[in-house]
This record gives structure tokens, sequence and C-alpha cells, in this order.
């Protein structure tokens, strides 16, 4: 039985530019959010691994002898290659999952399992240890995904914001704290549906739109290169151009096939309040993005996010640019965090 | 003084895509629209030149003699030469035209004189003969624009559809019939701001904006393949190509700076309706073009145009592919001409 309880963290993330050309080989610029999943490791009942993924509505709990057991059924656990079908099937076996099951609840409930069963506990990180949780927190996306880019465990991992291309991930040199709205339309998407739509398109019209995903590469880069340059706690003028990359992406993306109306609606209620928007990951619903200037006042952000909630989409006000996974100590914590980990 | 009355007429146009890229050197096609002008030539008043522009309510008329004079006095009238600068001062001066006017009354007028003195009375047209017409619309075209593409004066000659690219106007081999509605937003824009505006936008994002343009002329180009290859009355099966390309390059156009939020009302209202819509020429208002398809039922029709008007927009339901510059017999005209001709 463990000791002491200890708190980590992890920031979500946010495709900034380049969501879909990044599949065809173009740049993707991928940026950690402050809004966090926190995590705490505490002793349970002797004998037993409890999890409980709120979020996702699981709670489940094991026995440690039985974990060990399965343990030994599944060799070989290597964080430099895929889990393998037979490891996979073994696991949902072991807990109950059926063999197509997709819901959230299952995938993370496998996710979780694999990588318990796999790696010792450790805190305190040195670059070589962020590479091994980085390693693993990719086997959980394999897990859930099959065939993940590798970015969302990166972001997740080292923060900040990361550049994506053809399976290079860089970090970008600065990231000042931009302050963004992201907003949930609620509208469910596949993006394995979406991104099969775009390889459509651009089969059907190559001519068409191989330069508009040239030009989505263009606006990654251009992007990249102006947070680059801005200062840390950056003035108004750095956020036209900003902007204007905003509403040129979120053309290109119509363009290509994965807008929605309820995107197209939350980009008209934000720019009433003088807000450019975007949609971010997959489209076709899902979240946007609302660029904040250090200069918008907290009346307009209220109306903006009145308006938007209005549209029944939910609002989370937010940075750029977070730290990656982080070890907390509990009195570093904010109250609103220790409640909702106190409830869990 | 002449013996008979003749009628002519000659079509609108829309540019169908290409607007603001065929300014870099990229396709253009424009068709011709059977919204015609008509003009009427008949005897008038001994010794005395009349003229009557309704649609931009000029109403002049001046003594043969005096220009003759003025026609002695402007030497060198030449169909494949720019107006001189000295040749429109004259012009000017006899007219009562201001130095920088720009009002459509009278650059209209100073059109016209330039073109009255200068051509000679002919009916009836050879291939040459169109060709000199063409020529001389040019020159109207010069006085008015300063520095027209020369695709305007092409297609109200020619009629059907034409390509143009870098100065080449090339007549596309065939054009089927097509239904569009064509609105005016009724909202003023500047053509130089907007061309200069898109100039700007391109200087400044090289990499992001070249790559639109190229996608734009892409688009020019599998619109011609489809035109062509589509027959005269064509089913609806070859719509969704042609509507599909609507809308990307409408979104285009809002990329490199042209759109405006009434263009977009127009565009969601004809969606509503299931209609596809993208702006027409300059942008920035001005107007829209709707593509109807073959099955498009009368109701759905007058539901869209009903929404449209209550915009505050005007609708004209017409089609593409229109007869060029014609001489009609007075027993060919409808009604609604000859009524029209006997009011002006």
């Amino acid at each position: 039985m463990w000791e002491r309880s200890l708190v980590l963290s992890a920031p979500g993330k946010v495709i900034l530019h380049g969501e879909h050309a990044v599949v065809h080989g173009k740049v993707a610029l991928a940026v950690a959010l402050n809004l966090r999943t926190f995590l705490r490791l505490r002793p349970c009942a002797e004998g037993k691994v409890c999890v409980r993924l709120p979020g996702v509505g699981v709670v489940r709990s094991w026995d440690t002898s039985s974990l060990q057991a399965l343990r030994t059924s599944i060799a070989d656990f290597d964080e430099s290659k895929s889990p393998s079908v037979e490891q996979l099937h073994t696991l949902k076996e072991f807990a109950g999952i059926a063999a197509g099951a997709s819901a959230p609840e299952s995938l993370a409930t496998l996710a979780f399992l694999y990588m318990c069963l796999a790696i010792s506990a450790k805190y305190g990180w040195t670059e070589e240890e962020l590479t091994l949780i980085n390693s693993w927190a990719f086997q959980g996306e394999r897990v859930i995904h099959g065939n993940p880019s590798g970015v969302d465990n990166a972001v997740g991992t080292w923060g900040g914001a990361l550049r994506y291309q053809s399976g290079k991930i860089t970090p970008l040199k600065r990231v000042p704290m931009l302050r963004i709205l992201l907003t949930n339309t609620k509208v469910p998407r596949s993006t394995k549906v979406l991104v099969a739509g775009v390889k459509e398109k651009i089969l059907k019209f190559p001519a068409i739109m191989n330069p508009v995903l040239d030009s989505i590469d263009a606006i990654s880069q251009e992007c990249q290169s102006v947070l680059e340059a801005m200062p840390a706690n950056p003035s108004p003028e750095y956020y036209p151009v900003l902007e204007e990359l905003f509403d040129i992406n979120q053309h290109h993306l119509n363009v290509i096939g994965v807008g929605h109306p309820s995107l197209d609606r939350l980009c008209r209620v934000t720019a009433s309040h003088g807000l450019h928007s975007k949609l971010t990951g997959a489209g076709g619903g899902g979240c946007g993005i609302t660029l904040l200037r250090p200069d918008t006042s907290p009346l307009a952000m209220e109306a903006a996010k009145r308006d938007l909630c209005a549209c029944g989409f939910e609002c989370w006000e937010t940075n750029i640019g977070a730290p990656g996974v982080t070890l907390h100590s509990s009195s570093s914590l904010n109250a609103e965090v220790l409640h909702a980990l106190s409830e869990s």
C-alpha cells in the first residue's frame, strides 16, 4: 500500500492550424491549454486496484492478484511498439469489453488496464522520463485510436506549442500566453468519416484542393513565426494577423468539407462581438476556438459567452501554451480542483 | 435622315469563376446572360443627334454640324488604340463634363460621343464586323474604365461563355443553357479598392494567398470542362459538381477579402432553399449568382426570391450562355421590350 497520495495533471490541447492538412503531409500547430485533467493516486482497499474516471463514467476495481496473473499472461510490454491485437483481446476478455466496443468508457478502461499493467510508479521527471511518459501516453492513444499522430500525447506531456509534420514533432521556440475561448458545439462527429471525406475531395478535385492544403500549410508556418516573434505578454498590435489567419483557415476548412452549420453559427456569434473563431480538430461539429485579445473587455467576453450558451454551446475561457504533465503538491492546488478531486 | 428604325441588343454578363484571380494571371470564365440591353436607332429632328440612355438618366442632343466640326478637330479615331487624353479632354469640354467626373451619366455620355463620332452606321455582321464591333465596344470600356480587361465587351459581342486569361480570350466550345438567379445586394462597392485590397493581401501573405489563386484557377478550368461536357439541356446529375465549385469559390473569395455580410446573407438565404450561390464580379457587395437546377420547383424559386427581396435585394431569373449582340426585327420583340422602348 502506498504511503501518500499523488496529484498529477496534464493539459488539454487544441489544434491551432493544420487540422486535416496534416494528414496530407502539411504542417500543423498543436497547443496545450490550461484546461487540465487531474489524476489522484491514493491508497485504496488492500489487494485492490480501483479506477474512477468521472469524465467518462468509469468506476471499476480489480484484485491485484488477478492483475498480476493477467500481467504474466501478457508478455512483452514495450513503449516503442503498438499494443498487439492479442494483448488487447486478452485485456478485453479480462475487463468484459466486447470485441468491437468503441464507447469512451470501454476504450478508457482498456487504455488504463494496458498502461497500469505496463508502467511502474514513478514521479519527478527528467527529459528522459518525460520521453518515457510520452511513449506510454502514445500507447494509450494507440489503444483508443488505432493510428494516432502522436501529437496529442506529445502536447500533453511537454505542454506549450508543438509543430507537427509528417510524423516529426518540434516544440515552438517561444509561446506567448494567449487567451482563447474554447466552445463545444456539442454536435457529434466521426473523425474517421471526416478524414475520409477530405481524402475523397482531394481525389475528386486535386488541382483545386491541393493548393488549399498548401495554403493551410503556409498558415501554420506563418502562425508559428508570429507566435515565436511575440513577447510572453503580447500587446494588441500582434493580434490582427492571428485573427486574419483564423478567418482564412476557417474558410479553407469549409472548402475541404469539414465545416458545419453549428460552426458557422459559432463564428457569426463571436464575429458580432468583434471576435475571430475557427473550428479546431476534426470539424463537422465538435469544438471551435475564439481568439481573445488582451484588450477584449470582460463585458464583451461575458456577452459573447452568453450568446454562445444561448445556441446550446458550452464555453471555457482558457490560455494556450500551458505547461505539460505536472506533479502537484496538494497545497498548490486551487479550491475548485481539490473539490472536484474529493468528489470523484 | 434614316429611312427606318433599327433595334439592336447585347447581353448582360456575369463572371462564373475567376474574378480577382484573373488580375493575377489566372483563368476566368465570363458568360452572357439573357438579360439584354436594347438600343433603338430612329430618325429624329433634322440636323440633330439625340441620345436617351434611360438606365443612367441621360437625355442629350447636339447639332450634327457641331458634331462634324468636333469630329474634324479630333484626328485619328482608331479602334485598335486607347482613346487619348487629348481626345477625351476635347469631348469633355464639348459635352460640359468636368475633368474628374466619374458619375455613370457623365461616363456614358462621353463613351457615346466618342463612339458616335468614330463609327459609321452598319448592320448585319460577318465575323470581321463582329470583331470591329468588339473593338469599338472595347474603346467604350476604355473611356469608362481606364484599364478594362476586354472580357466584358467580348462577351457582349459574341455572347455564350468565354475563357479569359492574361489578355487571351477564348470562347467555350459548348455552353449549356443554365438557369441562374442574379441578385443585387445593392451594397455599393469600389472595384478599384477591392482589387487593391486583394493585391495587398497577396503581398502580405504570398505563401498563403498564391495557392488560393491557383485553386481558383483550377475551379475555372474544372468548370469549363464540366460546361463543355454538358449537353444543351443538361439533366440534374451534372449539377452537384457545379454547385460544389460555387461553394468552394465563394469561400476562396472570402479568403482573398472580397466577401461582405450581405453576400454571406445571400448565400445563407439561398442555401436554406437548397440552392448554391457565389458573389460575381468585384464582390464587397454588388451581385451574387445562384445556380438553379432543372428540377428546382417554381414554388422553391418563388420562396427563395421572396426571402431575398425581404433582405432588400433585387433578383432576376435568367439564363447564362445567351446570344451576343443582335439585330432585331420589330415583329420578333416581345411586348415587354416594345413597351420599354416606346417609353424611353
